[in-house]
């Protein structure tokens, strides 16, 4: 039987230390968090991010939507709020509408690195690459946060991932080399995708097809990680392995629901965190993920 | 029959493209290399670097001999080099000595990153990682021009890289996807490191281990590039693969001398030209690659 990746337990427990931490502090994170179109899922996502976050923190969240602005006056935006001292986390809706497509890294670099809680700043991205303390990106920082409290170790694990961007694929491959484990990093030009995952103990998917990886794609008892996430024809959630068949031969799976998703947001959450207070909010996470092996345990 | 990759023959060529560029030009790189102890073989190391530069170029470089120096008189150091005008291209020998090494990422960032010709501080790490203009590790950037020299296309590709470090593997792993391959970054840690080099197209071997990597490590017509110099009890120059072994059964492989060494060393006067010129000296690449590619089709 496959166990079932429940990240909103385990976000749960990492919301509940947070807001305890920050009771005591005077200081409490405010994200502001701006979208440049207004595409509606990406709003709808953005309330989901404010609501959850909100409800379970006493951190500030606010959404700026700057539809249509121009390049320059998108950079003095981000430049005042750089200077803003209330303003301690700034992320910006990806991706950019066509127009600010090919101005992307420009604008993301914009962000002072010490408030960009999405970990997409050169720098910070930097940072994770030579192992300096950083502010890493929030899906990768998710599933790497809920495998430790399923207590599966990384060690020496061969991991297929599906993505190569620099908010899932290659901030994931940092982080499985600093956990021992090795990483494959696959993408639309790999060949024989299939042989490659096939052969992994544990396989991350963001490749953003509905439903496409099946039961052959995966060896027997491996580990597999889905961050799509789709509606399909009959309005339920899906995601990009196809979950009724992969979970006959899983030993964990993340569901279509619950799972990465509720976990990214939470990372967010912590992020807006540790931009302020630094490396002393490490011991909070590993604390939370204790908390959330014990409850695992417990279930 | 195997061919032998021959990084003398394509760094020439390279070589003669920087000195052409530089003669029409007032500013000539200055390279500073600092070496913090007296180790033989790095202090040999530096004087070859230092020898074929300046033969072959008109790059100025000078070896800076700073043992015993402390922290603070190091950082001192970098500093008033990177306010020195003259001097465009700093690098530090590594490893550093063991009283140094829990300081060598503050060390290495002390560098102004436009002057950091080995492409080791944060900032061209991630210029790398996001794919920005970079100055990029001289020995990851030497083994895709020889690949790119000898046509041999990266596409599809998979390729095991044994080493993880900011030097070879994680900036190699980054140059692969920029080309299409698919890269599976393995160490020590890996477990059953010959079932994966085995069903590889490419393996680039970088593990510090003479003569390790055997025939049976590797797939029939597979490519081998081979970074690892050691003097066997001959005296004689061998790598981290058994050459006579391996070479049986390759279509491509790096002997070992001739090959990646020389590549690595000319990376570097490239690298401090493009310290100084800019984007624009990629062209020059660009041109050296193609000239070198006529000359091994007219072998």
């Amino acid at each position: 039987m496959t166990k079932k990746l429940n990240g909103t337990l385990v976000s749960n427990i990492l919301y509940e230390e947070l807001k305890q931490y920050l009771s005591t502090k005077k200081t409490l994170p405010q994200i502001v968090d701006i979208s440049i179109d207004d595409d509606l899922a990406s709003n709808l996502y953005v309330k989901r991010k404010e609501k959850t976050i909100t409800q379970k923190t006493n951190i500030k969240f606010s959404h700026m939507n700057l539809k249509n602005i121009t390049k320059e006056h998108l950079l003095e935006k981000i430049d005042t709020l750089n200077k803003d001292k209330e303003v301690t986390g700034i992320m910006i809706q990806l991706p950019l509408p066509s127009y600010l497509q090919k101005s992307e890294r420009e604008i993301l670099d914009k962000i002072d690195s010490k408030k960009d809680i999405d970990g997409l700043t050169t720098n910070q991205i930097g940072n994770l690459t030579v192992n300096n303390d950083s502010l890493i990106s929030c899906t990768a920082q998710g599933i790497i946060t809920l495998l430790k409290a399923y207590d599966i170790s990384l060690e020496g694990k061969t991991v297929a991932i599906i993505n190569r961007n620099n908010r899932i694929g290659l901030p994931l491959a940092n982080l499985l080399l600093q956990n021992n484990a090795t990483p494959i990093i696959t993408h639309s030009k790999t060949k024989d995708l299939k042989t490659i995952t096939k052969t992994c103990d544990m396989v991350i998917v963001a490749l953003n097809k509905q439903e496409f990886i099946k039961k052959d794609y995966i060896k027997e008892a491996a580990i597999v990680i889905d961050v799509g996430v789709h509606k399909n024809k009959e309005g339920k959630t899906v995601g990009d392995i196809d979950f009724d068949e992969v979970s006959q031969i899983t030993s964990y799976i993340t569901p279509p629901t619950g799972s990465i998703g509720p976990m990214t947001i939470c990372m967010l959450a912590y992020n807006a965190t540790k931009a302020i207070y630094g490396k002393e909010i490490d011991n909070l996470l590993e604390q939370a993920i204790k908390k959330a092996k014990q409850a695992i345990r417990d279930l």
